[in-house]
């Protein structure tokens, strides 16, 4: 069986980066924005709209108070993000398969856990995370650091939205992962130097 | 400042030997049940009473209703649980002073937060906390594995409890913690060989 960590993060934690250094110590692939690109490829339809999709958790062009009578109606904004979703699984499912890898987000911790990949969660502290979007240059540089917080925090709260919606698990609960590293000391440079160590080279 | 490494960990979880483990690796001093036997010298109580008292979150001897005109009344329970957690707190901070140590239990990352310590969490799941405490002989063998879960339960219920009284913070909440640690795959004694790797050699 081969090697699986899956990184779920944080906006802001450095997660991505982590998950990046650690697939250069271990020598082993590396997918991110690789599986949007394939999906996109796939489905035909653009990257951006992909990205989108996948950033948000469905909700059905329906009201709710239409009431139980439309439910078997067709839902074009839902269907389009459980075709998305689906194709996703695949894809997932395809990589592992491949290689040794590391995957950042995509809920792989969870679809890919027949593989039983090592979950790793990667959290830091809000003044961290902001100043860490600042380096990164993630957001506008004239956004106050309360403006860049509540931008922050939204983003994470829709990970954690898309995230339950799919698993049906709280996103971030160190239950369902392995290891959960706070990034706000220490640098990911080190943190991912020492994570790589738990992962003896194969004979 | 000394390189302080705090191990709060759920019952059954193997914290304890990931805390002694990393202390070989990194060759400094470890302390855990010699905190209790220096609050019993120092307040010439016994081990085992000093030991039931830090084990429970300090419950008042007077009932809630009797009212608020005997809150000033002298509380003999809760004045020992006090004097107790003084001593600790005191033996804590020469414990730092001293040298880089590893410290187990004792809300120490709490109480140390002045030293910065690296502070972690070690966490499992049910059913292997639940075998590690029968291959430990932590409790009678007759016990079915119903039982034995609703005595580790109890514990790490006390354990939280006792937590937040005296910090105010919540037991295993991520953002309290540098790294989480899930040792229900893997050996402990592999990842207190990669844990100690954060912590490069002082030149």
């Amino acid at each position: 069986m081969n090697q699986i960590i899956t990184i779920s993060r944080e906006f802001g934690s450095g997660g991505r980066e982590l998950g990046r250094r650690l697939s250069e110590h271990l020598g082993c692939a590396y997918y991110d924005q690789e599986i949007v690109q394939e999906i996109a490829k796939r489905t035909e339809l653009s990257e951006k709209y992909v990205q989108q999709v996948i950033g948000h958790r469905p909700i059905s062009s329906f009201p709710i108070h239409i009431g139980r009578s439309f439910r078997m109606m067709a839902d074009p904004n839902l269907d389009q993000s459980q075709t998305i979703f689906r194709e996703q699984c695949t894809i997932l499912r395809e990589i592992a398969a491949k290689s040794d890898c590391v995957i950042v987000g995509r809920c792989a911790d969870y679809i890919l856990q027949d593989e039983e990949p090592f979950r790793i969660f990667v959290y830091a502290d809000m003044p961290s995370k902001v100043k860490r979007c600042r380096e990164k240059n993630y957001e506008k540089e004239e956004l106050t650091d309360r403006e860049l917080e509540r931008r922050i925090a939204a983003v994470n709260r829709r990970r954690a939205e898309y995230y339950e919606y799919y698993t049906g698990q709280k996103w971030g609960d160190r239950i369902h992962y392995d290891l959960c590293i706070n990034t706000t000391q220490g640098t990911v440079k080190g943190i991912a130097a020492a994570v790589a160590r738990l992962f003896p080279p194969k004979d």
